[in-house]
């Protein structure tokens, strides 16, 4: 890897950026709940949000500032209300709560983005949004990682961020990123340009080198494919997903186009903060106690050993048996065997780490009960199958559904 | 209605049907394991298996001898080991299992279906099966309803079954059943004809009506499209799921064809016996604490209504919700946004029981939080979601997610 990871990182690594992280006044908790990202100089942007039918507000506001084409230079982020299922009042409010903040900043309001999570189908507080607003413009800082990070989460347990840097043509570039979500997390995200994609999970990424639209757009697609839309936590896929990348040049390097050399090197680093994230986000999951790499092989195609491995990641029966520690491998062929992705049960072969779980559609002889029990006592283990029918592969990871994962959600009342 | 309830009924109301039910051995517990049922007379079959590809050995028994169109005699049924994933040897004893039986009961292995379920992946032990068809053969009563019942149990709590009777043709004429099943259940079965269809449900039908193979067939079709079919647990759909129906003509009556009037009466009494069964596996659904009817009205075709309820039936946060006895109605509309069938979020309209929840996308006016939860401390209630546009509706019955779910295949360890 060109890049290194660095210490104590996020959204403000990169050169001009300041954040802030807030108790507007949302949560019944008092928990930080607004958050604010400000670039200095304006920023191309690339986004992803939800392929729900519902998007929220904010998420309807985004795509029309991202296809505007036009720089950024602003993120205002709430938790504790979605702002989704709120018809012309909630489109109003998000636009409220940019050209509020837009105002406060001395900037436009087609340069502020904005996204809210939460409950759904609640009208935004909005005099607490401003208030929550006012707090964000005092307290802007370069030293907010942390504070935004936190503002920012809902049922999440811990802060996630990252920043990486590296050299390119000569200049040293960092990109930062933050990230929330543990629940309603099986993000399907659709790139927006005139053809957004879609994730509540939301992520933001910041950087300061100077990189063209469509290439920024590339990377982010790139990175995307290769976390947020391949991870699923319980398998809903929330109205409010947003990922965003800001990018503002300040790195001083010669701008990175879709035909340069560099663009690859840039997009790794991307995406391995997006990998990095997308993990996390899955590690904290709703009561989540087992970290599961699920990789499908010699499926027909890529797609289709996509389609078995979300059967799998998807299955209760599955779920609650890693929670239990127990080897019932029989759960994973079954769900494998109504995945509608045609294989030959005969073909099929089965491992956990290192440990042959199935062959040829049976139990792989010599393995004991023991060896298997094992690997499932880690918290993190990989599930690979076989369907043995072509180069199709994909790989996924997921989590086990907990007692945890009951209490969250049954107790999150609206 | 033309036909009433028996009273204690069972698989050996209809004439000439005797069962039992035994401990065999397979279940630690001591828990009966084994059931059989016999017919006196020959008997037409219809039958429907589970779409998964890894049929259980038993399930392709089975279909081999309903697609020779040839009378059966018997039916035998063990509870702990599913003989699912156990290739050459499980196809062997699922023969043996019926072999055994034949010879004790002086028929033709041919005559006699087999099903098991339970444990996948595990080989079934040929010595406590044949100990166990050893009991059954002894204790074959008329007066074993309820025995049979109790022995095809897995983690159900309760037996289910049931028997009607009704007048064709000047003879009384019944209908019998038994069935089991409360975890991976998310039934897709296809009818066995040339083309089979799919059910772990296990639902075994009894009737002494003269009645042609085609005519049988027509009615089981119509009866699994409104029963096990249209309903969702877990959302898992098993390796062993099995549907029968035997026709043993000795009511006397005339043979019922599929151009004959009588057939619309018999077949609408085999669907209240098959959805009073399949809407008794979601009430002793694994853990289950709410029973839910989730109606889709509005949607371009019933498919497209079919792909929304089964959006919202599997999602662990509608289910938690409804656990929680929490109206966040947010969840049910995400879930209906995610289905990947198309709508207009205005155009959405959400009531539970006769209380609007959601107009035109947007939380109902005037209806307060109280009236919503009063509909959810009910142990069974109604979802009606209407995406307006079309005049496609599906009907599908559903549960919650709760604690003892996760409690019990944490714990049912292999």
């Amino acid at each position: 890897m060109e890049f290194t990871v660095v210490e104590n990182g996020g959204v403000c690594s990169p050169k001009g950026y300041r954040a802030a992280g807030v108790t507007a006044g949302l949560k019944p908790s008092g928990q930080p709940d607004l958050a604010m990202l400000v670039s200095d100089a304006p920023a191309v942007v690339a986004a992803s949000f939800t392929s729900n039918l519902f998007a929220a507000a904010p998420v309807e506001w985004d795509r029309k500032i991202v296809r505007q084409e036009t720089p950024v230079r602003a993120v205002v982020v709430n938790s504790g209300v979605a702002n989704a299922c709120t018809g012309v009042q909630g489109a109003q409010d998000a636009k409220v709560m940019a050209s509020y903040a837009a105002e406060k900043l001395g900037i436009a309001a087609e340069e502020v983005l904005v996204s809210s999570t939460g409950v759904i189908g609640k009208m935004l507080p909005m005099d607490i949004i401003r208030h929550g607003i006012d707090l964000a413009v005092e307290s802007l800082s370069t030293d907010a990682n942390q504070k935004a990070a936190r503002a920012i989460m809902t049922t999440d347990t811990a802060e996630k961020r990252i920043a990486v840097k590296m050299t390119i043509g000569g200049k040293e570039i960092t990109i930062g990123a933050m990230t929330k979500g543990a629940g309603m997390i099986a993000p399907q995200m659709t790139l927006c340009t005139s053809h957004p994609r879609q994730a509540t999970m939301l992520a933001y990424f910041t950087t300061d080198a100077a990189i063209s639209r469509n290439a920024l757009q590339d990377a982010l697609g790139r990175a995307l494919d290769n976390s947020f839309n391949r991870i699923v936590v319980d398998g809903d896929t929330s109205t409010n997903d947003t990922m965003v990348v800001m990018a503002n040049g300040l790195a001083g390097n010669a701008e990175i186009h879709r035909e340069s050399p560099e663009l690859d090197e840039f997009a790794a680093a991307l995406e391995y903060c997006a990998q990095y994230l997308a993990k996390a986000m899955v590690l904290d999951g709703e009561g989540v106690s087992k970290f599961v790499e699920l990789r499908v092989f010699g499926a027909i195609d890529d797609a289709s050993a996509r389609q078995v491995a979300e059967a799998i990641a998807r299955s209760p029966l599955c779920k609650t048996a890693w929670y239990g520690q127990d080897p019932n491998w029989g759960r994973i062929l079954c769900a494998a065997g109504y995945s509608k992705v045609p294989f030959k049960p005969t073909q099929v072969d089965l491992d956990f780490d290192d440990v042959p779980i199935v062959r040829s559609g049976l139990a792989a002889p010599g393995t004991t009960d023991e060896e298997m029990a094992a690997v499932l006592k880690n918290r993190s283990f990989r599930v690979k199958l076989c369907i043995g029918q072509g180069p199709g592969r994909f790989v996924l990871w997921t989590c086990d559904l907990t007692h945890d994962y009951v209490k969250i959600n049954a107790d999150y009342h609206t």
